[in-house]
């Protein structure tokens, strides 16, 4: 077989050089972790935007399965990239701030030496004679990259999916080289079912009869199997809202394909041409390897081997997952948060509410939130808040506050008892009020525990770290005693399962403060008592009976009558007249409107 | 081509007769609906148990699309059958009671007219030759079986996944044979995810090079696209719990299967596994022409489509999907019931809760619930309830109650304002208590709307129509003024939304009764006013304030000053006092524990 008979087929399935990529060849060989070696490894990258003096505004990107080094345009007459929507000048990801790097994956068919690249020793492609790597494979040669380009620590490694994979890698093999960590819609390991669906892919491939055994580079190769490789991932990259909502209406009236594939319904035709694009500018070796690597991936099946695996990480920590994902669903990402939280990383977690699936991160519906989401964390990474606080801001905009008064008179008492050094988990932390003054008074580590989108993102742009998550689904993220202070305020009366959350922030702190109106404020007795009326008051007591968030009606004393029998604590009991903005002491039953307590086991 | 060399290839992709199966042979020649005609139709299939005297015990099940005619074992050194858990003497479908059909359906390779076929006009296999087919021709060659077994109206129509095609095929079909739908995990369309499957799986048969456009039968067959098919059949049947459960912990250990499939993950050697036994029992042909015929399959895409459809059926229904089934998910059962429900038809749905997927209707592990649930649906299609309702059982073992009143002491008083002939739906209907009353009164129809499985059971056992739903998810299922009145009993108080439940019920009744506690009653106003305490009492009030299903604190004038400005008419208010069982009339808000209220728009 001459080398001219496979230089002559599909430049795509031979490595073609993309317009903008350069090139690095390492002198050394590479050694691989499942065995083997390869000699002249070549990788394609693309840069954006300039180093910086300091060499610390650097940010890696890597790509997912049949991405490449094309992240993004780098002017408006070049060919759209993978990820437009997210990096370029002034976007979330901007590279006017940033020096941004992305490389093809070794294995890959872009520029990177693959399957399709010849191979020195025989001048043919490797083609079967390519080793199976593995995610530390793929992330050693970026190390040697960004070594060549002269960075020491990256401001940020960015990767959604198997990009997230070695998101993950980068943070666990080299935490010095890493300050920051943006995992988007990825996990510690495949499901079962995401994994099953790469076997059938690559069973697909390896039986088609073109396959030859992966030695196919001169002639058509395995485009069917490929094809049906493809229009497998793509059922899994949409969420069934989305495909009903593309695909629902003119079911039966496929687009005009060219295809050999069925084309009766309108899903079949997109498949087939998804497919066919697919076969066109990919190639079926690195499918394999590369979704092989996905499938070895494992950072730990239990909370334990997770902990363990995340240890080494030292950055801080984005987790981004979509609501729609069932390939890499959201509580994968929320295992890795587990993880994080119980080793006490810095980590802000944000389950975006998306219908459009895995697909999600690539998509513009959902830029809104994600794009300030990424940029907000970028840019504090330092540590030093680009937005500062403002305590004009915190008014009930969003949050609870006490009974009567607008501002929360109730933080200040409770910062007053939180003691300089002490770390904090704060539950419904709104935006980030509490933690704030608590940061200011030198309190640390801080978690805020929050449902609401928007009070995240403003936690975020005030360089807090927040874990969206509904306190109600309790608190099995985090340790025993893992916080000097749990903090609860004026939400108590608004949760479903009491005993469960309050038995959890026992456990999970050694101090618990919680804040809660009180029913039994004389005002409100006589509401009920004379006026017949269910009790309401200006502040945080403003809701009707019908439509209040408030579902927990109880008083100072049914609080201490629950602690009581249940071996609860109580250290201290703080009764304030929010009205008048004082401190109650005598019949405070009666005549306090809010409590705060400090309890613990 | 000598017919000995395709007689000679396997015998199940060739027609083998089943044991026990017998054969009709239509002598008419079968005109289909999308065109085509097949001569000499032969029907396999197998009966149980005896038709009685008045032929009116006959149950038909449709299998699904890998089923054959052989649903249970005729004795006990039979073959098992494909749904001896629930087919059988004194199992949920009794065969000591009902003369049960099951046949192999047209298209089928299990006896049944087929691709596999011997084609009377040439001698050879149909192949491709065979015509497509829709569920109508499926099902019109089971209705004459039916008729040439003399069954008049069967008792019911039993069927689950394309099984359940066949039965909301039957009901619309062929109103008058059918005394009742049993229509298990499936859809009166295919979900654009599932469609899109399917196109994969025909895909992967019609290319591969083995399938030779269907002409196959004297050779080896397309074996490695009917594989992949079934490959990704069983993600679909199984739910990414049950993958986890059955596969995460050996993820790396495959069984050894011999198998020239990839076998490296514990998945992929159970996928293997799955394909080649489905390769050795099944024609590819069939698996086109079936899967083809569900795609097709399309009761409607829109609720006026499928009211429209299911005007026919005259029919009772039972409706039963699986929480984690995503192949025919749960919300396609609800657009069944919601069409039947707006038709007036009586039905009764249950969502039953299982980990295990589309698999669910076929497994051990559901079958407490799910055979409890057809063995008293059936036995209650006469219309005589094989349970009768005896009100001493009728205290607050799971139901709200009065407050300080253990017995239903509102019932008597709703139902006296309720006149016979009236059409009811009651909301969180419990164990049928109110809808069991005001049955013997001469009420009709009534439905029940109920959350708990048990109490749903229960309501079943009586005959009663019960739809599994939350209340707080509302109303939508039901037309504008679809009954004369709507009940919700003592349940306000529990209700999240109140004014979108409310609003939703003055929209379905053309009078509504709400009964609930009064919080303004003077010994619950004491205990907060004097005590300092969440009002308690030991009937429905008997919680805490801490794990209260009652998060609605309100009193009547809360809820006549809620009913005031939104133009709500109040017709009637009845409070009582349940400790002494007796209403009151003066100062009712003070007084009264409990109110009952008529209103409308």
């Amino acid at each position: 077989m001459a080398n001219d008979t496979w230089k002559s087929t599909d430049s795509v399935r031979t490595a073609r050089p993309l317009k903008y990529a350069r090139e690095l060849t390492l002198a050394e060989p590479l050694d691989l972790e499942l065995g083997g070696q390869i000699d002249n490894v070549t990788i394609a990258y693309e840069t954006y935007g300039e180093l910086n003096e300091r060499r610390d505004n650097a940010v890696l990107i890597c790509h997912a399965l049949s991405g490449d080094s094309h992240v993004a345009r780098h002017n408006e007459s070049d060919d759209p990239g993978w990820w437009d929507l997210a990096v370029g000048p002034g976007k979330a990801i901007d590279t006017d701030r940033y020096f941004v790097v992305c490389s093809n994956v070794l294995g890959g068919c872009r520029g990177t030496t693959g399957p399709n690249t010849l191979n020195p020793n025989t001048g043919k492609p490797y083609g079967a004679d390519f080793p199976s790597i593995t995610m530390g494979d793929i992330v050693g040669v970026q190390r040697r990259l960004i070594d060549y380009l002269g960075i020491g620590e990256l401001r940020a490694v960015v990767g959604g999916s198997m990009g997230g994979h070695q998101v993950l890698t980068w943070a666990t093999r080299y935490p010095e080289r890493v300050a920051s960590a943006i995992a988007i819609a990825t996990s510690a390991r495949l499901t079962v079912q995401a994994l099953a669906f790469d076997v059938i892919g690559r069973n697909a491939i390896l039986r088609d009869p073109d396959f030859e055994d992966g030695d196919y580079y001169d002639r058509a190769g395995p485009a069917v199997g490929l094809a049906l490789a493809r229009m497998l991932g793509h059922i899994t990259y949409l969420s069934t809202e989305s495909m009903n909502s593309k695909f629902e209406a003119n079911r039966l009236e496929p687009h005009d394909v060219p295809t050999e594939f069925e084309k009766r319904f309108s899903i079949g035709s997109y498949l087939a041409y998804q497919g066919a694009r697919f076969v066109e500018r990919f190639d079926a070796n690195t499918y394999i390897r590369l979704s092989m690597a996905m499938d070895l991936f494992d950072l730990g099946a239990t909370h334990r081997q997770r902990k363990d695996a995340f240890a080494r990480s030292r950055c801080r920590w984005l987790v981004v997952s979509f609501t729609s994902d069932w390939l890499f669903p959201p509580e994968q990402s929320q295992e890795i948060v587990n993880a994080l939280v119980s080793l006490d990383r810095s980590v802000t977690y944000m389950n975006i509410a998306s219908p459009c699936g895995h697909d999600a991160f690539l998509l513009e519906e959902d830029l809104d939130t994600y794009g300030e989401l990424l940029q907000s964390f970028l840019a504090n990474i330092d540590g030093e808040p680009a937005v500062p606080f403002d305590e004009d801001d915190d008014v009930y905009a969003c949050d609870a506050t006490s009974i009567f008064h607008p501002h929360r008179i109730d933080y200040d008492r409770i910062v007053e008892r939180i003691p300089a050094g002490s770390s904090v988990l704060d539950l419904g932390c709104g935006r980030g009020g509490l933690l704030s003054r608590l940061r200011r008074k030198g309190c640390g580590p801080l978690v805020g525990v929050e449902l609401n989108e928007k009070a995240i993102l403003e936690c975020v742009r005030r360089g807090l770290d927040v874990i969206h998550a509904d306190v109600n689904d309790g608190l099995a993220a985090f340790d025993d005693k893992q916080f000097d202070y749990v903090v609860l305020s004026q939400t108590l009366q608004a949760v479903e399962n009491v005993e469960g959350l309050v038995g959890d922030m026992l456990r999970v702190g050694r101090n618990c403060i919680v804040s809660f109106p009180n029913f039994g404020y004389h005002k409100l007795r006589r509401m009920l008592a004379e006026d017949g009326r269910a009790p309401e008051a200006p502040g945080l007591l403003r809701f009707k009976w019908y439509n209040s968030p408030n579902i927990r009606f109880f008083t100072i004393r049914d609080f201490e009558e629950f602690c009581e029998p249940k071996g609860i604590r109580i250290l201290e009991r703080v009764a304030l007249d929010t009205e008048r903005s004082c401190e109650v002491t005598d019949d405070v039953n009666r005549l306090a409107d809010t409590a705060i307590f400090v309890i613990s086991r």
